[in-house]
């Protein structure tokens, strides 16, 4: 790892910039600035004027998508504020354009207030054919994708929501075909009511799981428990139906997946081996997951998932996003559905056609995957 | 110019977009992932979080600019839009990333607000090592700018104002040379007080002409003249100081120099024969200029400069952008100082040892044009 971090440095270092702007024009020659400038140029801005909707074939807006991040919740990192965010979004946009040829553009937000950062994004939106937005701590994340979703006229995301919850129903689709079971019988627990949690069980209910129970730091969450926030009251609405009260271990007992977007060793051997037959495990914390791969194996995990990329199953948010906002700016879609996300998470489990316990999810670089995930989501 | 317009179109509809995000590193890998993002990319997060200068080293910020424009003051066209100022943007993209490799990124302002676009700048510019504001109408671009400037700790410019005025200085030192007079000793007239000709009127101010007198449409400003609008009076107490009263044809007579950023066909034969001798005049009302260059040849004009690229003494602003951003960018210039401006202009005039009434002004493609600026803005 500190190899890893070392090496990583060292190419940052050199790279000064995992993104550059490429002119896809020539330059050379007084003509060439007379048609890409002015004068010729006012032709064009005067066919836009006349016909908005002559902007996207006539510059690179269709292309272009914004992603927005105020550095508030950085992978394990925490709030680390929008310069230290750069690098991971420069990373985004190289993954965007290599998989998907999409013009991804890093901006940082240098506020966290709710009301100046939609009005922000609303300002500076009709830069862009879509908008992404990328490691914005819980609860505002949820109030900003929502206000945005209604002010703009284009898809809006937040990928930490959405991305991971798409990758988590295509990877449970797949590991229930592994150990034969089926979506509408199981009890699923999550553990973890931040962003990715809540957006997951949203997307697990909307895909048709009719049992799921989430947990915080105090066990299991219900209607009525005190001190929870407007989203996990919102979440409490459609899960843990039955009202089940306890700790993790307490909820976990039974259950046919366990999924974890929570912290390093959450999962111990005693709770995992608590739950129904076959059990499925993703243990999506990062860097270190709520159970090692060899600890899973000992306690009788059937299949189990993480977030690296050095074991087996990585749930990672890039195996959706290049494909999907592909999909959506190609076909003018404005909003991103409950229904695009679940033809999403579909065709992600389709780029695997035959699923094993060390394969039910996809590799970023398996061939056609992202073509796949565009072509379904519309 | 149909033709132009014609073939611009075109190029357009081919292009969809002058510029696009290239990748910068590798993405072939499951170890290319881990470098560039996650887990690698932690380390280079970190190393910013802790000092937050690294990130000039690590990302691609040092080396972009943000290009914004609310479109309400494009070329010839005016206040035509947000949407549709995008290929105008994009143009200047294309330029920057041609003669001064700077990463330029059209924002488009979907707000003709003083206080929103401020706001809205000001929330993302750390994802930027300088900000061009581009095509925003006066008065509203003083303002913005003012504001921008005492906010942000970066290179903050209009180009509309300061671009132009850098090039019309830098012409105006060469003219001289070739009519054999002073800065000191000479009489300008300036006919239009919008953005440009105020800036211009100020740098000329700066760089030693004593004696500025500038029009409006109700002719010479004066300090005490009704009506006038915050900046007018602003300019009315470093120009005119004589308070000379009357229209543009009374106060050109034995004028040295008429500069004219107004309208088509402004400057009769019967203004230009009243000048003093050897008169220069700066033609630079686009697409069609104050006085056409047969007829001025024809009054007696000695140098004459227009705004086309078709005739001799383009005044363009893009002989002065990508080389001042160069520079200011690489030795970390955190404003826009009047020496800078000035040190442009003698800059460009620089980049033609011998000036003649035919060339008082570089070509943009002159080489080593743009590397001079930018060495000597600092």
């Amino acid at each position: 790892m500190t190899d890893i971090k070392q090496q990583s440095l060292e190419l940052h270092a050199k790279l000064k910039g995992k993104i550059r702007i490429q002119a896809t024009c020539e330059v050379e020659t007084k003509e060439d600035l007379t048609l890409i400038y002015s004068p010729g140029v006012g032709a064009v801005s005067e066919a836009i004027a006349a016909d908005p909707s002559k902007v996207d074939e006539l510059t690179w807006r269709k292309n272009a998508v914004a992603i927005f991040s105020d550095g508030s919740a950085v992978l394990g990192l925490g709030d680390i504020g929008p310069l230290a965010v750069l690098p991971v979004l420069e990373g985004k946009c190289a993954i965007f354009k290599r998989f998907s040829n999409i013009d991804a553009v890093p901006i940082l937000l240098n506020t966290k207030d709710v009301d100046a950062i939609v009005e922000t994004i609303v300002n500076v939106a009709p830069s862009f054919g879509a908008i992404q937005l990328e490691d914005i701590s819980a609860p505002r994340c949820f109030e900003i994708e929502r206000r945005l979703m209604e002010r703009l006229d284009m898809p809006v995301m937040h990928d930490d929501q959405h991305g991971t919850a798409i990758v988590i129903l295509a990877g449970l689709i797949n590991a229930l075909k592994v150990v034969k079971k089926e979506l509408s019988d199981i009890r699923v627990v999550m553990n973890g009511a931040g962003a990715a949690g809540i957006a997951a069980a949203r997307l697990l209910d909307a895909a048709g799981v009719q049992n799921v129970i989430m947990c915080d730091r105090q066990g299991a969450i219900y209607m009525g428990r005190e001190g929870l926030n407007e989203e996990k009251i919102m979440a409490a609405t459609f899960t843990n139906l039955d009202q089940v009260k306890g700790s993790l271990a307490d909820v976990a007992k039974g259950a046919d997946v366990l999924i974890g977007v929570s912290a390093a060793g959450a999962f111990t051997p005693a709770i995992v081996k608590s739950m129904a037959k076959d059990p499925i495990v993703f243990a999506l914390a990062n860097p270190v997951p709520e159970i090692l791969p060899e600890v899973a194996k000992t306690a009788g995990v059937a299949v189990l998932a993480t977030g690296r990329s050095d074991f087996a199953n990585q749930v990672n948010n890039a195996l959706c996003y290049p494909g999907l906002f592909r999909g959506m700016l190609d076909t003018g879609v404005k909003q991103v559905t409950v229904e695009i996300k679940l033809k999403a998470a579909e065709a992600i489990a389709a780029a695997v056609p035959e699923p094993t316990a060390e394969k039910i999810i996809p590799s970023i670089f398996d061939p056609g995957l992202h073509e796949l995930v565009a072509k379904n989501v519309v």
